[in-house]
């Protein structure tokens, strides 16, 4: 067969546009590219996929002309660089890499510094002067070639050098010696029967078939059918031209950001070394130098930007080019060999999410790209980063355990183990990470102080985790590897054992919790990219987005990050108020109606100032507040000291607390009594709620403060629950707003978070002004998994690929989305104009918001520090992505 | 109008048969059937329900020939008795009730003994022989009429008694001082403006007019709205001769059943008294008589047979007469009036279950009624108590607490609080009542041995009520009004104190708690007349019936008892055998992979054995064998001795058993890591499980026994999770199989337990051969309940109409009877053949099994003994009843 198997690029050479990755596979098509862009590439030519499968179809034979098409290719690349390969003078070197149209990330193989041989190499010693690297390189020729092409394993390779260094470091080689391992392992290579190639053009040719043969390796092969990619696409192979930053004072190489990765900043950033090569950057060995002024980060070290103003001026032309061509922020590698800058590589940079952010927004401005595709290219759960401190990217760190996610941003602080102790750290100021096996409403106080919280205990919603998502602080939790021993005050992690006043860092966007002070990265101000990109999400999305909040102070941050309304104030956080948890406290261990009311009396007031400030926060917005909603319990201390300390606060004895809290003990308090369930059995708890939230309500409204309260009811299953509930709440509502003569709007409605409450939405509709989906506890009933137990199965289900997400972070559409989906429907038969929304963790999570915008809700809520994320996302759904 | 108001009834009279219910009232329309029967009944007539309703459309006056109609139908009555009302010498008295078309049960008035003043008084006194007598039935009348007719409130009357009284009883009253009471009740009527007529037809008139007001009363319009009748229906008026079975030695009273209702053998059954009145038998002052030999209960008291040999001939020709017309056994009071037997009323007579179902089978012999209407005359729940000892109906108790009837059946016995006790009480033959906080499977010993279970926590599911369902053992739950000390050996009820030692008495039936030996009635054997009833029900229904059973002596007596399969065998029932217990505890705790082994390798032969036993008890019926379910922390102690005691026994330090205990604590053991997520986490106690069966069937197959086992792999809600367990349950079964050289039939299915496994059960269904409904946690999931804590609001729910029955005792239908038929039906779309039955305890609730016949499932599975229910059940269902 006759045809063209091969496209020469670099040098004003470059295949046309037409001839694309099928045929040049990705590399291929990236170095085209750059060539048509007219970018300094070292030149090189393309040999195609379909000679790979011209070459397996033929029982691995080349196709009649390709050798002559390769002889003809390489001719042309010695007339471009002068050079010929194996020279005794002007040795021209070259990469073989393999190319596939679909990416099989280190599947496949690479020969470097083809083209080395006993003479060359001498050759490269003069041009470079460094005679102990052109022999380097050579040694590293021929393991590599032995591996690759030859097939013969590394580590005979590595057992040869081990046994000629005989303890001594490589590094200490003399020149003399180095050239005898060299040739020691080609001994070896002999030995093993085969021959390594002097001649260059042999070296070629047998690499070339290796590395179409690399595409039917094993390895290769199963990553295909693991990915799902067809056999039959074969792979290109890219000989491209060798350049050496090392070869003098005028060579040098650097890696260069188009604009800077961690904030966004216009104009080029990065590091450069002189005489070096790539690997010298990468290896950390010398200190890299700033490439401009705005990227220096220490005083010491000259700019390439000073030093070679031309190759800087060259580089910053280039930016624009590459920009202006892909896009987007570039990541470029580059080299400059002996005065001459070459471009080894371009691709789209890494970037903090925070840059993400603000690149998009300038290239807007720009004229780049345009709104839509601004919101398209920012991933919405990245926005959660913005504002926090990350780990720096290339911080030294040791990790000693990894546990749950729970909550993005990296903390750094002293252990502690109990929370009074995080607050005196906090008074001298001194930051602390609270590590518990799980936490309890006592510890709200000393979470609000610490940096971080770490718990061995519990799920992505177990308490720890919403508490701190809520608060936006760094969070690890289920992190059952480490064994915290409360009387000893340590912890112990594999082998390192973590005392009290320790230093330790955790990542809550990855879980891992490292020993020591680890470098982080603090957020900077963003200038108000975000808060513009959102703007032209908003104007794309259909579904809201509203912020769960229980403070005035969480509902002004929540607004601040564009929530239109609270979609689910908690009013038991409200309780943990000490003095309101006293009083809670009293009225759960009252004995007699009186003592009971006297105690709700109490709350009243406390109440109706907490209802107060969020309702003055969200001055025009909607309000859900969520009536009581956890066992009763859950406010009595649990731990033996608290039991006795609270018992003296109360005036009470320890026994007769103790007495009430094992009659108040629940088996599975998740299915026990709280919800509507604490309404209907003791209503006077929901009266009292109601009447401070209208009471605040109806006195703001004198104010001029426009108040839109919708109540919730928690928990309900059963039709009759919410009509006897809606009674209950109407009137008391009607009864304040009647005593205030206030003219005030409500709605009342209804969580739908038991599966029955989704199959019977039709009747509970009737009852209702609005549905809140409550995704945490519906997941956790349909799935039957509690949050703060299954980190005890969840990790062998992961593992084992039987569940590869927590439905808890990621909602699951084809089961409870089922659910969502059917009460949506049929809610909306009984009530066409019912408001459907959702208030559990889904509600931030851009799988579920893409779904719950599908089905046709009005609204999600979340954590305000995931309104963005939401927003974003809702975009995202509506634009179809 | 004119037109026919009045139907004669009794003496040869009789209403047309086609002048029914709608005209006559339910109570006129019996007195006109048992007219029709030629029964002595006491003559009378009924005023229609169409003067009612002229009556209140005409402003409460009577149609213009009501008036001689009443006069006539009068004289006829006074011609028939020989008697005239307000007679010196031959008083006529009569009764005047209402009657409405559908029943009113307590909301209708009825005045008695009408037609006595001060002449006829005496009179009556002359006829009786007793002055004292006569005066009292004065009296009565006074404040009878002056409540209901003239609508003086009951408390006037009785607050003039008691100043008349003056602290003595009316019983020490002289005749002279009672004749001046009734005059005293007269007066004071007099004083409040009323007249007390001494006109015997004014006192008929102004009564039929009260009657007539009684049907619009507050009382009975509210019912009547309550239970959806029509306001307009009116009610009929019976006015009847008044007879007395206390005019001498030839008089008297008795009640007798046309069989016995105890046991439903043939023959009359009952008691009478000499000269009598019926309130006398009902009141308990005088000791009835027995009305023959075979009613006879102690050895003193002549029977009516031998003391009264016609009358007897005549009450045995009316059985038969009573018993062919209505087809039912008849509850008849009769009175015999100066050697005149007179018939009050005759009813379908209460019986207990046993005898309901032999009375139906010896009624089909006889031809009275055919197999359809056998089987549809008894209530399938009322099998349960066949077997059982109930408490006698006429006893003495003491009721002292109240709580969850959890497992029918009565029990009496010293009161103990550790099952140890139950034990040692059991060997010196004495039965005790096991009291309990709530049970645990250490108690499980000593409910085997226990007479009864009671216990102050759990709901219908509870671990108490669940095995002692399983053991047929009457059990009382959620009994939350008691308060248990464990460390006094007592518990309070109310105001008693019951301690360790002291008899009680349970009703396992109703939920009471009773004080001391309350008669009980011994299960009689039934002459198979239970198995007959069940055989012809069978031959009706279509869906199967299973039962749960984990032992051979478990399926044995399931099989007797009808079970064509066993549809859930609970492997970890086994675990507690003590032998398997320990061995299953040093598996809990093993550090390493190899003691872990051990442990179960010494498990493998005692769950082989057991599973041969019940392999063996069902030769030739499908046994599903579900794969450990429990989390594995139940199977370790939770008492501090008890760990102290398994510590020493296994060798482990407290300390170290303590400590993997509270590893292995859950906050919610209901959602948490058990059932296929322990196969997932160590697949080696499922292997180990799965071999012990298929070696148990192997040996059993080679020895002739036919066995089908059924492998479930529980609380699955993801398909992966069942496709991997699939795989395991085949690889090790295959294995055992070829290494017994065996051939076996088996087949591998999964629980539907969890709401998204019925959501995705088109999915689950690519992996099972069938799917069995866990209706219990499917239900606790659905509604987000759990069964042990409901017991803390369900009263109030109850109550306040909230939810009137438990979703546990009886089926949901509209709630999750959606997931039910949403899961078979999916699931019957992957795999038509797919075998879809439930086990849960629903499978023994009648309301249950009718859904699960229409939606077409193939079985039901429950308790050994609901078989029986559930098999009457199905029949039903088949029978659209």
């Amino acid at each position: 067969m006759n045809g063209t198997w091969i496209h020469a690029f670099g040098n004003g050479r470059a295949p046309d546009s037409n001839v694309g990755k099928p045929l040049l596979g990705g590399k291929g098509a990236g170095l085209a590219e750059m060539s048509r862009l007219d970018l300094p590439v070292p030149p090189g030519f393309t040999i195609t996929t379909q000679a790979c499968t011209w070459f397996f179809q033929n029982g691995e034979s080349w196709p009649e002309d390709l050798k002559k098409q390769t002889d003809d290719a390489l001719a042309a690349l010695e007339a471009d660089t002068g050079k010929t390969l194996g020279s005794n003078t002007h040795p021209l070197l070259v990469s073989v890499r393999s190319g596939a149209a679909v990416s099989m990330p280190g599947m496949m193989d690479t020969v470097l510094n083809l083209g080395l041989n006993d003479n060359s190499t001498e050759a490269l010693a003069k041009a470079t002067g460094n005679t102990w690297f052109a022999w380097d390189s050579y040694r590293r020729f021929v393991s590599m070639f032995g591996d690759v092409v030859l097939g013969i394993h590394f580590t005979r390779f590595s057992r040869t050098e081990e046994a000629f260094l005989n303890g001594r470091s490589r590094d200490d080689l003399s020149i003399d010696e180095l050239k005898a391992l060299t040739h020691a392992l080609i001994a070896m290579t002999e030995e093993l029967g085969h021959s390594f190639p002097q001649d260059p053009s042999e070296q070629l040719r047998l690499a070339i078939d290796a590395v179409f043969r690399s595409y039917n390796s094993h390895r290769a092969r199963y990553y295909r059918k693991t990915q799902h990619i067809a056999d039959t696409a074969g792979t290109a192979v890219n000989i491209q031209a060798m350049v050496f930053g090392n070869m003098g004072a005028d060579s040098g190489t650097g890696v260069a950001f188009t604009r800077n990765p961690k904030n966004g900043a216009q104009g080029l950033f990065g590091e450069w070394l002189p005489n070096a090569q790539g690997e010298d950057i990468v290896a950390g060995i010398r200190t890299p130098l700033p490439i401009n002024e705005i990227s220096r980060a220490t005083p010491e070290g000259e700019s390439l930007e000073n030093a070679w103003p031309d190759i800087y001026t060259q580089l910053t032309n280039m930016q624009t080019t590459v920009e202006n061509h892909f896009r987007d922020m570039q990541d470029v590698e580059f080299t400059v060999e002996q005065g001459k800058l070459w471009m080894l590589q371009t691709r789209n940079g890494k970037r903090t999410a925070q840059a993400a952010v603000q690149i998009v927004v300038d290239m807007v401005e720009e004229g780049l790209i345009d709104r839509t595709e601004a919101i398209a290219r920012v991933d919405p759960a990245s926005l959660e980063f913005v504002m926090r401190p990350v780990i720096s990217p290339g911080a030294q760190k040791r990790v000693i355990a990894k546990g749950l996610d729970a909550s993005p941003g990296a903390a750094c602080g002293r252990v502690v183990f109990e929370s009074s102790d995080c607050q005196e750290h906090f008074e001298r100021d001194e930051s602390t990470v609270l590590v518990r096996m799980e936490t309890s409403p006592e510890d709200i106080q000393g979470m609000t102080v610490a940096a971080g919280v770490l718990t061995a205990r519990g799920g992505q919603t177990s308490h720890a985790a919403v508490v701190a998502r809520g608060m936006g602080k760094p969070c690890v939790v289920g992190c059952t590897s480490i064994q915290v021993d409360y009387a000893r005050e340590l912890f112990y992690a594999g082998d390192s054992v973590i005392r009290k006043g320790d230093w330790i860092t955790i990542d809550g966007g990855t879980g891992e919790v490292m020993e020591g002070k680890v470098e982080m990265l603090a957020p900077q101000p963003d200038g108000g990219a975000m808060s513009v990109l959102l703007g032209w999400a908003d104007d794309v999305s259909r579904l809201k987005v509203r912020a769960n909040a229980d403070t005035g102070a969480d509902a002004t941050r929540a607004r601040e990050l564009g929530a239109i309304g609270i979609g689910l104030c908690r009013t038991e956080h409200m309780f943990f108020e000490p003095k309101a948890l006293r009083a809670i406290r009293r009225m759960i261990l009252a004995d007699d109606p009186r003592s009971r009311q006297r105690a709700l009396t109490e709350i009243l007031p406390l109440q109706r100032h907490m209802f107060r400030e969020i309702f003055l926060a969200m001055d025009g917005c909607p309000v859900t507040v969520r009536l009581l909603d956890p066992p009763l319990h859950e406010f009595l201390p649990t731990r033996e000291q608290d039991i006795s300390e609270v018992a003296t606060d109360l005036g009470v004895r320890a026994g007769a607390l103790q007495a009430r809290l094992s009659q108040l003990h629940e088996s599975n308090p998740m299915l026990g009594h709280r919800g509507v369930r604490v309404g209907i059995t003791s209503p006077e708890v929901y009266r009292t709620q109601v009447r401070a939230l209208f009471e605040a309500a109806c006195e703001l409204t004198s104010e001029g403060v426009v108040v839109l309260p919708e109540v919730m009811i928690p928990l309900v299953g059963l039709e009759k629950e919410l009509e006897t509930m809606r009674t209950l709440v109407a009137e008391t509502a009607e009864k304040v707003i009647a005593e205030c003569g206030a003219r005030l709007e409500y709605k009342i409605g209804t969580m739908i978070e038991l599966p029955r409450a989704a199959l019977l939405a039709d009747r509970i509709a009737r009852h209702a002004d609005f549905f809140s989906f409550g995704t945490n506890d519906l997941t956790q009933l349909t799935y039957g998994l509690s949050r703060d137990d299954m980190g005890k199965f969840f990790p062998d289900y992961q593992r084992e690929g039987v569940m590869p997400v927590s439905p808890l972070a990621v909602f699951d559409i084809a089961g409870v989305g089922q659910l969502v989906k059917m009460g949506t429907e049929r809610g909306r038969e009984t009530a066409p104009n019912l408001k459907v929304g959702i208030c559990g963790e889904h509600g931030g999570d851009p799988v579920g918001v893409r779904f719950f915008h599908q089905i046709g809700l009005d609204y999600v809520s979340c954590s305000p520090y995931r309104v963005p994320v939401a927003r974003l996302a809702a975009a995202h759904a509506a634009m179809g992505l």
